[in-house]
């Protein structure tokens, strides 16, 4: 029997298949939490947790939060602009002072690839990746698959389309890790200037136009289109994006039956999705949220100590 | 015996005089719990509230914020600021997002009339109305309610003047239907263009002079002046507007010995109210405050599934 | 024996030594808290306490947050961007209502001395100074004096340094009157325009050249350089303090063996303290961190009803 050992959670790339099954198996056994009335268990009381957003999400910081209070630990938020970084300190001095206030676990978002393991070395206080940079976001990846395999079962052989900007993506490579793991087949699918050739060196297929593939796919998973941040020389158009790469009626009708539609939101209607195709029966994007509770109680509870599943 | 069957509270207009009643017995059953030195009762012990504030207003999201604590449910704050709709995301999109994490009960203000039914029409969570726009805010209303019935006993054939912007107000709309449930006399007190005489046809008197009615009043109610966004095509000077629709002390002379003087807050001392007439025997403005507690932790204990008044 | 009667925690000016011995020897009984998995005691539970920030600290507001939680109270943010004194609304105004709501404990951080006595004098809320402009800021004073008895015992004779901007500095304030009741020999040490000689009058000792004194010091606690507000007239540039009063690593050399490297935070590296120093064995400046909470349970544990040092 494998043993949990991990203190942090800073990325899916290093991570052993047997670690990966077992988030995902503790994640099935939470799930049920989140449909009783009363939602809690006891696993982590007394313990704290702070959120730590350098980088503001509301989504991601509210499902953590949610998942802390689910385990009965205590949260604490603190995001960027309240902050000392404002002050001129340092990410690690920062960090320092949350564990001298005796944090148990810092789930921290930051815009710098890398910043969580800097942190998780340093300290002994828990780590969780809620995003660094464009490097990974761990537990986005666990709960899309973790969707994925509620629906089909295994994934080993499935193919699953990635749709959108890869080359910037955190979601798109920790997916990528996460996907190959497990054994599906993976398909990058955007404009050459967004998804390169040389992620074929991931082991994965690189498509330039979803048309050829999008009859094939068991799954397809469109990224957000970050257009207020978006740099003008990668990326075309709106319009010409939703022509060539968003999931239109019309392109909606050549997937295949049973075809999941995933996002990991907020969805731009219109744009990388239509709307009515995101509001459609195939569509699990709300699931996913659901999901992504369940799979961020479960990395806390193993992060803090948890060996295995919970009985 | 009747039985609370409303998931919402989206606003007084539409409601039973019955459910009106069983909110402020309710809340007189609540009442005590604040004034406990353990200020806490089990009921929703692991529900998941959210206060979704699109605007801001630190008062009411605490009074909320409070009030669920009190009854031991779980809370989450989201402010527009920090929220997804910056990113372009829909207000249903959010919200389906939320109830996606399992919250159970939403506290929404927003700008938009009209915006907590919205919601409450397509998802499951409870939606209770913070305030929509110039619509509803029916929680105000209700505490108004409940502490003039704690001054004045029944309400039926009691004076209630409103002082103020009555057009652009939600406070003064949900406040004209609670009172002509409970059988109270409404007087709407204003300029001209401020309190039109169409007002007439919600069963209200319209006044345009103070002076002319002040004498008779059981409770006199002054809004607050939002001059900071009040327009100014419909407005006097503030000066002329504290001359003809102020409380000054000279004013307040001529107020009913046992008016109650009532202020939903935050008020511009001098302006619609004189600083010593505010802090007087017969102002009732920080009772209200207090009530808006037990009125709340009425209105997420109904709304939650609490049947009727708690033993 | 004593009893502590204090409702509030307004400044050290004015406390007796058994008050301040009192709240150490409380924060040692709760130290141990933050050391366990169950990282809380049942002692404040239905509490509430709310932390008004008028003046932007996340580290502060944590500490003080966390403390609550530990002592199982509930716990109300407001800062200033969110506050109703942003319409226009009196402090005072804006305390009756929290206390109106029950807020039993009111933490505040504000820019005018004297802020928290106004609200003290007014409200029967217990109100704990979080720092009030220049005046006090007695938590972090008691922080450091109990850091300073962790390791040097009793501070009778002891010489304790502090450098940098006393003139406008609450912290020097509150450790300056904490030090001389606890019978240490204080020394403020930094350029005339930030540390005039009246200083004496508060028997204490005033230097101008900290390479005079440094080698007779048992603390150095360095003041950080607010450099983000700091008035031009009456500082140097930062390279030029820091040659004078940085604790540099030449400087370092000549401290005492076992003198105690102190420092509030957040640390300006290379500005007050060289990085190395800073990170060194005699430095405490994490301990300190830790024991705010510490302290920070002590002084909530006695203002809200406690009699003494708990069992």
């Amino acid at each position: 029997m494998n043993t949990w050992n991990r203190k942090d959670l800073l990325g899916i790339d290093g991570m052993e298949l047997w670690e990966i099954e077992m988030i995902l198996d503790a994640a099935k056994a939470f799930k049920g939490v989140g449909e009783r009335s009363l939602k809690k268990v006891p696993a982590l009381r007394g313990r704290t947790l702070v959120n730590f957003f350098v980088e503001p999400s509301t989504r991601t910081r509210v499902s953590f939060e949610l998942a802390a209070m689910r385990l009965s630990a205590d949260v604490v938020n603190m995001s960027t602009s309240a902050s000392s970084l404002q002050k001129g300190e340092t990410l690690k001095d920062t960090a320092k002072n949350l564990e001298a206030l005796h944090a148990d676990m810092i789930v921290l978002r930051h815009s710098s690839p890398g910043s969580c393991r800097f942190l998780a070395d340093r300290l002994q206080a828990s780590i969780i990746n809620a995003g660094d940079g464009a490097h990974e976001h761990p537990t986005q990846a666990l709960l899309d698959s973790f969707t994925m395999r509620e629906h089909l079962g295994s994934l080993a052989g499935k193919k699953v389309g990635i749709v959108g900007d890869i080359l910037f993506s955190r979601v798109a490579r920790s997916n990528i890790h996460t996907l190959r793991k497990l054994g599906a087949e993976v398909f990058l699918i955007g404009p050459t200037t967004l998804v390169p050739r040389s992620f074929e060196s991931m082991g994965v297929r690189v498509c330039h136009c979803l048309d050829d593939v999008i009859g094939e796919l068991d799954v397809i998973n469109l990224l957000r289109i970050q257009h207020e941040r978006q740099r003008k020389e990668y990326f075309p158009s709106l319009g010409e994006y939703t022509a060539l790469f968003g999931l239109t009626k019309a392109r909606a009708v050549r997937l295949r039956e049973g075809c999941l539609i995933m996002h990991p939101g907020p969805i731009n209607r219109g744009v990388e999705i239509d709307s009515d195709v995101a509001d459609s029966a195939r569509s699990v994007i709300l699931e996913q949220v659901t999901h992504g509770l369940a799979v961020r109680m479960a990395v806390l509870y193993l992060c803090a100590g948890g060996k295995g599943v919970p009985a």
